[in-house]
């Protein structure tokens, strides 16, 4: 089997009609390339059609450059929303974390071992760095940006400045407990993942575990979500449950929860850095693995 | 171990104070019983006291009646809020059901094998026997109770009549979906269970899988919970999930939602009949099987 | 959206090799068919390559028996194994029982109510027909052909003679509790399936319920495969488990087994159906739904 | 509510008869302690009744030794094996592994955060300390035995030794993979968890995982158990499951089961810490959370 460095992977979403699978099948065969998964979806209701291929070529090396040129008047054609990207060629992904660090240190893990392979282009936090004492940053950038209403403006900016000036491709809010503002949340639209503590849409809001414990559900839950202006309205992602019992205590539910978090988010990004995710308007399209 | 006609189910709560089990199951071996199973939960939050035992007696048949004679005293003192019942004594229940009949037929499968022993007295739809033209009854009685909001009032009041009149412990709406009335809900407390089809408390009031549909979740659910006026807002007694694709209509929706809905409910009902449920306010303890 | 009447489902496989999807698509383009959904998967360990689609005729309607001569050609090329039905186009389906009817009724209820679309060609059970009193059978021809050990043989030449008499394309083992015969196992290959009560491959053989309580496992299962001469050892088709506690008894396993057993071969059975499942050595390839 | 350290944990297990529940409950009341979460089970095939009490003392703080010398008549009269802990009181336990840390490090970070209250005692693993370089020990002592099959006697002696010196009360197998003797696993019986990286009876042994990808299943897990002599084949404390797809190669189904194999060894630890399970020969006994 290809190695994931031999591997490219084509994402795309474009209104229906006939003939699409036919023009990007027969440009991949031409250009001597291998379809190795795929999967295809048309959506009734917004009349879009979805698609993701992982390929890679056939005998010689595929220049990836080289073959985004030769698709791009086919994507002219249809009108396609698309991306085409080197598997082995990691993206830039920037974390913002608050007080509570299980999905940071859990993020952090997966990315050493290799499970979540990118580049963590940095660390932005509301809390000082002693805070994550314990966790070992192999070298990636920490910046403590300290957060009040009246200093929001200039905190985000900083925040913007930093994703900027790292060519970060992707922000992911590990239980960053501060809303972003809508100027910047504009900004990081379909590419900034955020992990909210219930089990979306009940128990919006602060204090969900809370909540849930108030109105006595019997399942709590995670939902990893892109951010939108709307507070916890954006497309969802991944969603994930644990059972409770009466006897949990609030905080036996942020402590059941955690792990919900944590397994949910890291489900979200790894996900997104495959391409598995295509924005359907309010809702996403998420290509099993 | 003894069979169920030879157990009694004890299940009580009150306000939480030293020497409640004590005073309980001395009790018991004072009476000559063995304790089977049993299990007990102090709620810090509102300061009771929950208990359920399943006893049976050493020796000679218990009878239950003495039993309960003997134990109103410590009823009393401890302020209990008390049932003890022979588990061999079927309680009587009445289904009520509209067109959609899943949860109806599965109910009615599992009474039918004995995996829900319960007396079935009746049931009440308002739609006409020859909806259910597939159901063999097995001379159940049955009462096409078609309403409007013209005849609301009457009908439930004929409801009410049917209930009385067959003595029903029980009353389940099995997709009953008919909003009861203040009235007949505060008659029928802590007795009547609804199956809700969504994940609570996410999407509700109606059509809550094109609500799911429209959101983008990754799972639908189901809801048991007990009938207050309160509509969709009675303590939850079980809740399931299942996941779900892009792909999934809101078709797609209400097919998987039958599986859960039948589930759920069952489960429900099943632990309400076992006085596994005990009311905590808004909420419930359930004592797991 | 397209209706089930006008859509067609493509599944095939075949030596993986690059072109595939492109001659496929292009077939379909070229004969004025629309890809409303589609999966494709390459296995690097078999050095097979497996396709879905879901097409539907733009304009006027789609001959399926054209569209299938024009392909053949390409299937050919490509050493294809391969079907094409119309999704309306319902397939035939025999049903096998024993004593236990929870599958059997609940598969009925699913026929009935147009969730799991086919036609049932009849019931064949080892016991008889009053042990299955209050299940409506529909007209459908029911057949009790008992077994022993010495009757074996003639017992199973009726059973594929019924098959045979039926054009019955599917047989489902809805606990049907006999094992068969080499002989009628192979003639069955890859259409009949059945469900084992176990998540294999723990607990294989008789009794599977009072293997798990003794083992003291914590989470029951069930399995639907398609049946091979290699007792529960045929290729999986779908599995699932239930949480159990210390409290279960061998009886409480087999209650809750039951809901497991029938959701399991009603999905297989339906994923079968829908062309969905395909087999790829000793495991299947399971575009989800 | 009573804090942790207020509070003491009773866990016991004797032949069944009347009045063990009355017998300690009494001793308890006019100890002056309130029960604050109780559970109770009398196994119908071993015979043998089992116990788990939280309790706090009302009015002055309760001393747990004068509790357990008032306590000691009653365990004999009913022959019981018991425990009784102050809560708050935190046990010592031992941690082994080899090249994988996911467990580790999981369990560590549960550590850390307060979430798995306990004093860990040391680390022992057949990998040098560099394995494990980005795990800040937190002043923990690492000791590196690595073993071969000429040294395993002396490595388990070593680890033995380990074991009394640091008044070790329970051992974990975070993924140590190798097989303990029998007179090691002798002589930690009962407190000994190991993590094996299938839904066993299912998959024993070697490479778990690629056998589950050889046979097909649909669902892989992971069991925490205790260890015996008879390799995966002792008490099972804890067992959870996820879904895989045809497309998950065996290195997928690695990673999917890190997260199931830490998750589950964290709740068994958790559990034997809290008392919460009781061997029943070759079961075991676990009262809920």
């Amino acid at each position: 089997m290809a190695t994931a460095t031999d591997q490219v992977i084509l994402a795309l979403s474009c209104p229906n009609r006939p003939g699409i699978v036919a023009a990007v099948s027969t440009y991949l065969f031409e250009s001597r390339c291998n379809i190795q998964e795929a999967s295809q979806y048309d959506d009734p209701d917004s009349g879009r059609f979805f698609m993701r291929v992982v390929l890679n070529a056939v005998g010689a090396p595929v220049a990836v450059e080289d073959l985004k040129t030769g698709f791009a008047p086919i994507a002219e054609r249809f009108q396609m929303a698309w991306t085409m990207r080197a598997r082995g060629e990691l993206r830039r992904v920037m974390l913002l974390v608050s007080k509570f660090d299980h999905c940071l240190t859990d993020l952090l893990y997966r990315w050493r071992i290799g499970e979540i392979p990118m580049i963590v282009t940095g660390i932005i936090a509301n809390h000082s760095r002693d805070t994550y004492a314990h966790i070992d940053l192999d070298g990636i950038p920490f910046h403590h940006l300290p957060v009040t209403k009246e200093t929001k403006l200039e905190q985000e900016t900083r925040i913007w400045d930093l994703v900027k000036e790292t060519r970060s491709e992707v922000v992911v809010l590990a239980r960053y407990m501060q809303v972003l503002s809508d100027g910047l949340a504009a900004k990081l639209k379909g590419r900034c993942i955020n992990i909210h503590h219930s089990f979306l849409p009940g128990f919006k809001g602060a204090k969900p575990y809370h909540q849930a414990h108030e109105r006595g559900v019997k399942l709590i839950g995670a939902t990893a979500h892109y951010v939108t202006s709307d507070l916890d309205e954006g497309p969802i992602i991944e969603q994930d449950v644990e059972r409770i019992s009466h006897q949990a205590t609030p905080d036996d539910l942020v402590r059941k929860g955690r792990d919900i978090e944590r397994r949910v988010l890291a489900r979200a990004l790894s996900w997104h850095l495959e391409d598995r995710v295509i924005l359907n308007g309010k809702r996403t399209v998420v290509f099993p693995s």
